[in-house]
């Protein structure tokens, strides 16, 4: 079914390759995570679940609201030299869902900075738009940073089309070999492409992704100071309010993602 | 093939529709274009174009670089009065084809400065990128802007990824009721999805579109003053260089789109 | 007093002067003005007036709250064939305050999206921040814009910090010979320059300015649809609340800057 | 001299001080630093030391390019909390002169990504403008970044109006206690405000300054792979060719401004 006359992972495809917005798979991530999760009505995530995705069996009202600010790369590293090709920001919201007696996370919105992790998202069904992500950053000189350790204080923000969408604040605790629950299961994502006679869609697929391997950096429970969720004429985020917090999460990590496999097709 | 259990045009996806994206079909467009076409090889063209598509039979090195300045909403016209979420601006190079006896025009390369206008791009098959777009605005009192007559000078540039990827100068000439020829033909697009476990594509398909319909405002021939394209480590732009100018334009439009439909499928 | 083994009008000096981020003044614009006047508490007003200056006699709580979609350059003309470096928007708040017996206009806040405005600002008194700011822009092409003409409609809007500050809508009703009143006095502005030990002030300078001159262009007198002033930790924007609508105005215009004259020293 | 019946560091000056772009010193700073020194022609340096300064009396010809990574605020901290406010990247070269007997280091370009930073520029006499500044950032998880240690290789790239003016790529070799010699002097600046009427300038005044106290982590000596400077009709970078390198250094480092002298008063 491929078509490889021209080459190129993604667009555009040209006879070198050279132009693809993306290379291939495997992709290399670095970089930190700031996770809140909380409670929020069971609900409100089932709305958010098309076919065939049931909510998940267990605490099923689960949410992660999570930041990433990340340096990532194909295989060759080259983007790593030219860092603005590899450094973005991203902020996500994540469920939990059930299919075929399985459990999965999956991702419900998400924000990033850049056209790449944009035109990743199409390929593992992340719904992402553009916005404007911030993340203090820990440093190890701490007159304006926070270090990686009890008392440390982080912020993290999500503004898309001028408007501040969420803000969180937590306290690092202590050490904590969990990173929450939330987002810990293999995503289940809808990869969908509408068809271009405005007739349903033209490709509806479920696909199982996940990284095929991470090397866990220093981990962090944290106390959750903030969660503030804004509305905005575009956006549902504040239709998931907050009823109970569970907590939060500080965490810096490496992740290889190498593709997934398809569940189920429409 | 369709699931509808959530809605929303494009992602991401909700029992409302509320948070999609992009809005159904048909988008609406207000904006002013600048032209420059000239011819390279021909055989750097075809090199561009994938199976099942041919070389245009006249004229297969024509290329036009253009520059648009758009304003774009839905049927309900809401993004008008938030601008930030109509106003968007692109540039791209378009080349012809032959396809099943027919001539069409193709988009090779393309750059915008916007999210929606990116996700609208994997609808209709354009392969875009982010870039900073820039393009000189006519105006009625001219202390700082050419008038949209003989003698007004237009200056547009591209840049991506921190570089300067094109820029143009013209000058326009007279009243024309041509605005080129080689974007003049109905859009072959491949819409491509590759496959999530890496092998192929999970969806390929040629597609036509264009627009349902267009409003001509003024459109003037231009003369070229200077086409520059600049080397990326990214990109192949300037690997098709100028080898004879064909000429420049600059009109005003409105355009509806509305879909279009599958000429073939891979 | 000045020193002239370098050159340029303002930061960076150089041998040649090249590089300076302003061109000496003459500058020159053409854009489009959308203002909405209301009446706040007057002692709000006054509370941003420092001596010398003290509240206008006439209707001292008026405000005007203003938005510019701008093309600017220098003499030489040569920024907007490189548009890059000519265009800007700003959305701005003028009150009025009197001096020496007169009545002049004054910017309490300025936001505007391009570093030579921001510099300009330095020169000029304008107390300017980077924000984020869009306008309707109407097109001879209604597909996507209004007309400007009775019934168009237009939005504006301002961000800075990656929060939405302020938004209007207005519809215009007729034309009208009046662009308002708050923003229709010589300005008179502060220069401000603290000092480098941190003992107040190394310079104290109220200046006078204005358009050296101004050709205008249509102009409407337009309904207020809506007013919204957003809190924000940064900002005071929102303590000039809306008690009375006096107007609006869309109206486009040409100027030619100048300079200004000294008033006082502090 | 200072007028004190509104408050505020700098603009926009209010009855509580709130809206002021910048809060009062000491500003502290957290981040990571990235310097490439190289000898340039001496009396390109020459010509831009306007008077009272003269070169350097030994190896005049020195620059160092710098990049920096920060994270900033005031003293309650508060902006790293909503890190858009302390998060910026900037790029800047400084070249050495002498004064009264004493040798200074001098910035004589500078580019920045938010418009605190630019005002800052103001009251310290960095010739700020805005620019698209991206350094590699080391991560202690190596998937996609390199670690701080000998074999890690950091880029960094500068552009400004939307083009490309400088490249790096260096190689850490070995732990270092120097970072470099050419910024490693109090800075003398020059605080020039241009009259209002145009007639030279209204403050001409040259100022020391330099870190209050720093806190020096990790430093290393780089190999320098790569210093590329690119052309621009604004710029003068390229004015200062790279004759020989001297060396590169990657050091992370705390800082604390809290103002500094009047050197000369033109």
């Amino acid at each position: 079914m491929a078509d490889r006359d021209v080459s190129g992972f993604f667009y555009p495809r040209t006879a070198t390759g050279r132009s693809s917005l993306l290379p291939p798979p495997p992709w290399y991530y670095s970089g930190d995570l700031l996770t809140v999760e909380y409670r929020t009505d069971p609900e409100r995530v089932a709305a958010l679940l098309p076919a065939p995705l049931a909510p998940a069996r267990q605490d099923p009202g689960a949410v992660a609201l999570i930041w990433a600010d990340w340096q990532s790369c194909g295989a060759d590293r080259v983007e790593l030299l030219d860092p603005v090709r590899s450094q973005y920001k991203e902020a996500f919201v994540v469920v939990r869902c059930s299919f075929d007696g399985g459990t999965y996370s999956r991702c419900a919105y998400i924000w990033v900075d850049k056209d790449f992790a944009m035109l990743r998202g199409i390929h593992q069904g992340y719904p992402k738009k553009l916005g404007s992500i911030h993340m203090t950053r820990s440093h190890p000189m701490t007159e304006a940073a926070p270090a990686i350790a009890p008392g440390g204080r982080f912020g993290a923000t999500l503004a898309a089309a001028d408007r501040r969408l969420a803000q969180v604040v937590v306290t690092l605790a202590e050490p904590s070999s969990s990173n929450g629950f939330v987002n810990g299961h293999p995503m289940a994502h809808h990869r969908w492409l509408p068809s271009i006679d405005g007739a349903g869609d033209a490709h509806v697929e479920l696909i199982e992704s996940g990284g095929a391997s991470a090397t866990i950096g220093p981990t962090y429970r944290a106390d959750v100071d903030e969660i503030s969720l804004f509305d905005s004429p575009t956006e549902e985020l504040a239709d998931l309010p907050v009823r109970e917090v569970i907590g939060g999460y500080y965490r810096q990590v490496g992740v290889v993602w190498d593709g997934g496999r398809t569940l189920w097709k429409g």
